[in-house]
């Protein structure tokens, strides 16, 4: 399985000369059709003729599924050149919302599209960004200065030059490829208003609106030494929004000019033109820092590439295999944010805090306890849910039994980071003296060991035969 | 006087392994007898017999308190097998607590037993929290990141593997003294939501809750390769509480096991067994930094132990001498937070931001004064009292005439901190020209001079003859 | 032009030994009058006999402008001896104040006289506060740990020891100057509450009162070794207030034992009496960074003076001249905080925050536009005024067509900044494709660039023929 000819290829894309976000580049060549043969051709057992019919059946699906896609665009009116713009997808994610309102509203750590805000949608491509981390709760407080983005283009489709008040540098982006979305996550840390941050258009005319437009004309004519019919015209033009489409012409030359080749069909690159090798980082040069049948780990740090020093963050991809898991673990001082590119699952995590805030809202004077009580944290993945596993926090992912489940991670505050597992191999409590595993469990140290040594595997394992049911929080 | 041998020993868990929070341990034999008997042996102008009859009283006086102490717990229903706790001591401070709300609210650099929280409370020990620094006022914000914690075990106490979602490891400790109480002092920073924290239990069952508990059956028997039944009996059988008595075998091969010797009787280690010589900091083994008859400082910083320099930290002990003060001084960068260990006394602090905010409450629109207004801050220390001082405010520390008064002290904003000496050697006031003297005091330079030289000592003075009153805040 | 025998010196007040508040000093020998006579030596094209005629009118101007102030001070039955406080311009401020409310309350990133706290007015001098920076607005919370503070005092001046609880070291002040008012801008950041700080007075006694005075007699007698009355008639002498007049011998006796020399009159220096070289740094001694004839940029960072770095600050002075403007230009990562030190003009920036935030008070459901609404903030600038241009902001600042703009800037955040032109030389769109040209405006790549390339000149160009009209906002 060649993950960088294949469906993925994640690259950090950082310029040595201006700053830069984290942002992360999935191109997916028809991202479902792509993924969903390639579940047949990997699924275990499956005989040849089976991975005909099921590969069949894929094509079957994408098809009636950009019939409605559609049919859905023109009931909406939307579709037509330049500047009329659909929220179809937006309005089918507040559907969904309402009815998982309250899902969310107890488990601040999980986010699906509700949560996200539609700040461009344009013919050829949108860009959502994820609610500040801290708005449902102050348990995410920590990592308030963060914020997740998602941008999506269809092919040849150009973004606009942008720059953030967040740290990132000055972008346009072209998707040079013909028939693939090009999909970007990115990690943005703001640098003036925590959480807060905007887009800023320079070039650019009605929509998007230039910032130029903000200033007296009398400023500008003076600063452009250029009188204002020149200036009025020249940011008025621009009304198509500000996603569009580049023609072929534009899209060879511009590809020219720079010479990023390479099968992925990918081309985002600061306008500089700064040199690839410095500039970003491919995640898939490096061997899996953990890899086996359930699952593969792929991970950049400071010794990698050390913009992520900067920002205090690891970047990684996991790929766990379909009826896999990954974890439990914790990690010592890291928050990570991860972010699903592919797949379906659901994630368990073991949280102390909320039970607690809700205890105080009902205090009923109770004697304290000797210990917290941990409830479960769940939520079910699929693309573009993301979730958080705060430091400390035990956690584990679990992918569907039909399709393996892919990860984008960033651990934020990684510095001195540990990861604690706590099953399989190195699992913390295997390591305590045999007295205090007696002491802790209240039972013979040889019963601890005998279960807290049987799962043999690191990080990655078989994943469980039912599916539990996750789907609302238990009390634990 | 060896510090080392007598009641106290401070040292820095601290592991070049696992990341580790700050925590200080203090064994006292039994500690109020031991340091009582040290008072009457060290009384000055006291004859041979006046020590003996002197250390009768003090054997009487813990006898006696025993006594009471035995009875309330019968009374209170407490003191059965496993799992049946006692709240005695927090309905003491509460009671307590009322009756000096008012001063409390008044000084929120002051914090004594009605401020903390009772985390765990066994049999075999107790873990107590102070309530975050920025709860009663915004003043403190710039510490709101860090919490003080005690935890005090009976002997051959053994407290349950528990991690943190603060900057600290893993970690279980045994009591391994037979005779002797644990008192151990941390100070945390929190990771994730500034100022919360709570613990987290691999090991244990019912009580305390393991986290395990909080995943699906089917997760974690696919994690462990387990059947449920096995792990129900695992994760079922612990309920006497987190802090637990172990047998003298247990302790005797947990002991042989690390090789941890040492008269002290203190063998709190993170599980992993790292080397003492790295992991942890003896702050005796250092000369005091200053020493005079009438107190004794010592100081750990960045160069001593460098995990102190991530922390951005100074850990320091004093030992003021009874009837002796240690400054006023201040600090130009760090704020300093003083925990009581042992002895009486109080402080005393002058803050213009506590006047300033009732000036504006009750505003009359006054005309501005040239120089703000300083108020005192004070408080009555006895053992388990907490003080701040923030950086630049004036602060002295004065011992009862009764006990040496024995404060463990962390210096938070470390780096680059001056201690600035306001009388005695080195003042301040001394170091101006002539003419500044002149100008501030409006009096003769040699008249100021003679009055800021007069004191020759360093840091610890002599103290008042006469106890100053300061139960109340007087409005300066 | 010889900036630093002429009107200004800046230097940076720092301690190599004490940490230390950026400070910064400007003499200005009677500062209108000096300013006024150099505008009309520089003024372009104009004869001799008409500069003449212009510093004639200087002085009739300023004459008449002491008569009125004279005037209003005996009328407001100030000026007497010691201790009678005027607040005269804190009235003048409060009168302007009110009519301008409105303007300040939709820019919170502009701030005028009132916005500022008086803490000190006497006969000899003034210390005012600039308000905390996001107490306006959430916008500005990023730099919520800094303050902007300024000093003024009258010749032969002394400021009280002083010490503060921000990032500062102890330190008093004597302009030593006969004839010169000495200005200092502070730039302070705190250290134990984020954005509150206040002044402590050791020495001092009813007015400044001394920090000691809150101190119990018994302890004071014990720390000083002092009877009481001596303590009383040392701290209750000085009742001249915090900033009182030097006698000649005094200023002379202080000058001989530092041998500050120069003509700058100016010697504000930590008591301590450090070497200059390490503890101040002189901004014009380096070559500007940026010079052509419509201004001039100096600027101090990390490798000229290694202090800046624990501040993350470069400083900078920029004189623009009259008639001219500084930018269009954004900062990557930095907020620029800056002071007008001299002159009168406007600024213009462009920010999408506050339009959105009031499209969200008024929320109208509206569809999401591909693109946010930048709207103008500007304010009139004159001596004294503060805007601050947070990072990605573009900003421009405008010379009046009278006097030369003077502004001293600080930018915090300056690690890896990067200044964006946006105009002139390098701007930013003039270094795109020719296709993201086309493709941003939707005009033909070579009318794009016949725009963008017309301006040749850098960071500084020729302002506009017409005052534009920015005394309210436009919505843009």
């Amino acid at each position: 399985m060649d993950l960088k000819g294949r469906v993925l290829v994640v690259c950090l894309l950082l310029s040595a000369f201006f700053l830069s976000a984290f942002a992360v580049a999935v191109t997916l060549e028809d991202p479902e059709l792509k993924q969903c043969k390639h579940q047949c051709k990997h699924q275990r057992g499956f005989e040849e003729w089976q991975k005909q019919q099921c590969e069949r059946k894929c094509e079957d699906y994408i098809k009636q599924k950009r019939e409605q896609e559609e049919q859905r665009r023109r009931w909406e009116g939307g579709g037509g050149e330049g500047g009329s713009f659909y929220i179809r997808e937006r309005e089918e994610f507040e559907g969904r919302g309402q009815q998982q309102q309250q899902q969310g509203d107890e488990n601040p750590y999980f986010f699906e599209d509700q949560h996200f805000e539609t700040r461009v949608q344009t013919e050829e491509g949108r860009v959502q960004v994820l609610q500040k981390f801290n708005e449902r709760s102050d348990l995410l407080r920590g990592i308030e200065n963060f914020r997740v983005g998602f941008l999506v283009t269809e092919p040849h489709a150009f973004v606009s030059p942008t720059h953030l008040d967040a740290d990132c540098t000055p972008f346009y982006i072209l998707n040079r490829d013909e028939n693939e979305r090009l999909h970007i996550v990115e990690l943005l840390k703001t640098v003036s208003t925590p959480g807060e941050y905007e887009a800023f258009h320079s070039a650019g005319g009605q929509d998007p609106e230039s910032f130029f437009k903000a200033f007296s004309p009398e400023v500008l004519q003076a600063a452009f030494k250029t009188d204002r019919n020149k200036l009025d015209r020249l940011f008025g033009q621009q009304r198509r929004g500000s996603i569009v489409r580049a023609s072929k012409e534009q899209v060879q030359r511009m590809s020219q000019q720079h010479g990023h080749g390479g099968s992925e069909g990918i081309w985002p690159l600061p306008f500089h033109g700064g040199e690839s090798s410095k500039d970003s980082f491919n995640l898939f040069k490096k061997h899996p820092s953990q890899e086996n049948k359930f699952g593969r780990l792929f991970e950049a740090d400071f010794k990698d590439f050390k913009q992520l020093q900067e920002f205090d963050l690891l970047v990684s991809f996991a790929n766990i295999t379909r009826g896999a898991m990954e974890g439990p673990f914790f990690n010592s001082r890291a928050t990570k944010i991860s972010v699903v590119l592919d797949g379906e699952g659901h994630f368990e995590m073991a949280c102390p805090h909320v039970a607690k805030q809700r205890q105080q809202s009902g205090r009923s004077q109770q004697r304290q306890k000797s210990s917290p009580t941990y409830q479960k944290m769940s939520g079910d993945l699929r693309r573009g849910a993301v979730f958080v596993a705060p430091a400390g926090h035990p956690v584990t992912t679990i992918a569907s039994r039909n399709n393996n489940l892919q990860l984008l991670c960033f651990e934020v505050n990684a510095r001195d980071n540990i990861r604690f597992p706590l099953v399989g191999k190195n699992n913390v409590v295997s390591q305590f003296d045999r007295q205090a595993k007696e002491l802790s469990f209240n039972v013979p140290a040889s019963e601890v060991e005998s279960i807290f040594n049987n799962q043999k595997d690191e990080l990655f394992f078989e994943g469980p035969n039912e599916q539990p049911q996750h789907g609302l929080m238990h009390e634990s």
